[in-house]
């Protein structure tokens, strides 16, 4: 059985929107902080994962929201590397308030890159063993997102300085935020998310510029739909349902 | 004599830029959030000031920048109102590391802006007086700034969602960040500033679209200067300057 681990978090007026609540992309920030400094307390960094010339990429999160905390909040985040297989690393995060309530709850899919090929790499045993997870010889399926119709609605993104992470790359929680931001401000003001359901498909350099395709929510459920596209290729989709406020 | 207040704070990877080094925009939003401390200790934190229908507003920081933090470390964040006049409050900012060397010094000019009319208000002594700093009749200039020469060179940035702030309009860290990303990359990943002086002349909105006028580092000081502009407004203005690394 895997360990937990815990850390407090204090969340800052910056890491919130107008509306004073955490954002969705620094709701992925603050998590995977987390599993890093788990990761650290094991031994096993970014430092040690670089010098076998490999780094994590994530590529899918399933977010259930119960709500997100708010400005100045003192929120307890845990994660647990739950199983992996040949090429999977599986791990879940969740985010408590101070009376012990559940706020986040999230399953995310990771994968470790050969940082000079850029592919996908088995999972070396050096690493994984220290989390004492289970392996499993199953891929775990996530929940399918459902595609867009089509890419009539289109904004653009050119890639800046500050999206680029320590990995080199577009930071993950980058894509969230460009589709995020192409929901109306009306809509964003007034709803809240409930899951968020995003798979990334494709890393981006600094001189990209993408474009971020939306559906605004609909149905009973208000699930927005959204999809990133490089040059038409699809770098990121995701679902987002919606209750309003 | 006012009182300097402290707190720690941790840097985190989501507010460091591809350098593993702690970035300007981040470094204005963790010195803000003390100050915002500090006045919520002393009973007079945004509640209270917007209960008055007012909202604190930064005119103008010069930081001068020893060397910007890391990701992970842990720094202190120390903080003094100073003085005041009719209009102006002047606030300092220092960072120092886990051995107490300084890595940055800042000094702040804030005024109070009605919420309603969005003008400069006087300061009111409910709000003032609890800091216990100097009154003083002199308005304080801060360094000059050196303006660019034209606006030949400009990179548009439409307001986000995400930019908006628990005030209703654009964060002062936003503008530096457009400013920034200016720069080549190039260059962004072989120097670090040593000082940055910025004057904030109007705030921005959602929907609005700026902008960014830049003039690359030069002469023996490598200083670069900035400008945002909003339909041919200046809405702020800055020089930073460099050094290699």
């Amino acid at each position: 059985m895997a360990t937990k681990f815990t850390e407090k978090h204090e969340i800052q007026f910056y890491e919130c929107d107008v509306t004073g609540k955490l954002t969705l992309p620094m709701l992925l920030n603050i998590v995977i902080k987390t599993s890093e400094s788990q990761s650290e307390a094991l031994g096993r960094g970014s430092d040690f994962v670089n010098s076998l010339g490999l780094g994590w990429v994530i590529t899918q999160h399933e977010m259930t929201i119960t709500r997100l905390p708010k400005t100045e909040e003192l929120v307890s985040v845990t994660t647990e590397a739950t199983s992996y297989n040949k090429y999977f690393c599986y791990r879940n995060f969740w985010i408590h308030d101070e009376s012990g309530q559940e706020c986040v709850a999230i399953s995310s899919t990771f994968v470790l890159m050969d940082l000079t090929t850029r592919k996908m790499t088995s999972v070396p045993l050096d690493i994984i063993e220290a989390y004492d997870c289970e392996k499993i010889t199953k891929i775990l399926r996530g929940t399918k997102i459902s595609s867009l119709e089509d890419d009539s609605d289109a904004r653009e993104y050119r890639v800046r300085f500050s999206d680029i992470d320590g990995n080199k790359h577009v930071n993950n929680s980058r894509y969230l935020d460009w589709m995020v931001d192409s929901l109306a401000y009306k809509f964003l003001t007034s709803h809240e998310p409930t899951f968020v359901n995003i798979r990334f498909d494709k890393e981006l350099a600094y001189g990209n510029s993408v474009t971020s395709h939306w559906q605004e929510a609909s149905g009973e459920q208000l699930i927005s739909k959204h999809r990133i596209k490089l040059d038409g290729t699809l770098c990121a989709e995701a679902n987002i349902s919606w209750r309003s406020m």
